[in-house]
């Protein structure tokens, strides 16, 4: 059975069953926080687990790196929805130890999409169009300085509120364990 | 307490206990699977129980309204080293009933900035930097809309092998119902 047959199939037993009913909430999220994190299959349950985080308690962004690639780019479009129509009032930028795009190489990214029939033809028209493949896909140095460097683009952001504390931390990605990189509470 | 106390609290248990054990798995992603979602706060139980995704299963992408706003922007960016760099094969794009970004309103939420104190002159500035926040901060007409829209940037990325199938999916955001959109199923 594909992907998709088996996970309807899943999914047409588990509303029968009413098994939703344990997670019934609403759109706001109620510990007021948004989180900017990876997308690491290592995390899918462990860091709500770990950060006792229930369905309807925050906003979650995902990608690959919990990286701002862009300051008015889909991430941090995301982090100003979050605090400006639903009410979140904190940030929390969480990398996790042995984040595969710290070790991310582009060329060798490039060399498997040619191996994957990309032609030749279509990258240098890319390359030829401004779009820089080797600065797109480059990784970071590590973990934590990522985490830091998201941070900063975000609290210096222009349209983030003065009020709203941005923190950085780094999980574990077997233990879960969490160290707060950057405090940023802001005194009184 | 603070959100950053409780949950660091909550965390140091969670590690002394071991309950991360049950948890235990690779960066790469069982199911050969990579999802684009939205960071909606019903989700983030709901989706993977009503999938059967556990620790491990899947990469899991997250914005806000679960789109592509830019071929070569974040989101995308995960897609490719989700399969380039970790195995994935097929990519799915789940959309939700009730989604906020539906209802977003450019107005209403730049309105809402000034009221948090964002100064006239700091907008202007951003405006006459050529960035048009009326577009950056557009909803979309309905979530089924969306999820087609994702689905086709994606499947029509430059870069992405024309082995990988896209498919698009909406979830009830009580239920966790699941509709296929868009099988992207490739027929041999």
């Amino acid at each position: 059975m594909s992907n998709v047959q088996s996970i309807l199939a899943f999914n047409k037993e588990f509303v029968a069953d009413k098994k939703y009913e344990a997670y019934v909430t609403d759109k706001f999220p109620q510990k007021k926080l948004a989180i900017v994190t990876c997308m690491d299959t290592r995390l899918i349950e462990l860091l709500p687990k770990a950060m006792n985080l229930r369905n309807g308690d925050v906003k979650i962004i995902k990608n690959a790196g919990a990286i701002v690639s862009h300051p008015f780019g889909s991430v941090m479009r995301s982090v100003l929805v979050a605090i400006y129509e639903l009410g979140a009032e904190e940030v929390m930028v969480i990398g996790h130890l042995g984040c595969g795009v710290a070790s991310l190489n582009a060329e060798r990214m490039i060399n498997s999409m040619k191996e994957h029939g990309i032609s030749r033809d279509v990258l240098n028209t890319i390359e030829n169009s401004g779009i820089k493949l080797k600065d797109w896909l480059r990784g970071f140095n590590s973990e934590r300085e990522g985490v830091i460097e998201t941070v900063d683009i975000i609290k210096n952001h222009p349209l983030l509120p003065a009020t709203v504390p941005v923190h950085g931390l780094v999980i574990e990605s077997k233990t879960g364990e969490l160290e707060l990189v950057v405090d940023g509470t802001i005194s009184d």
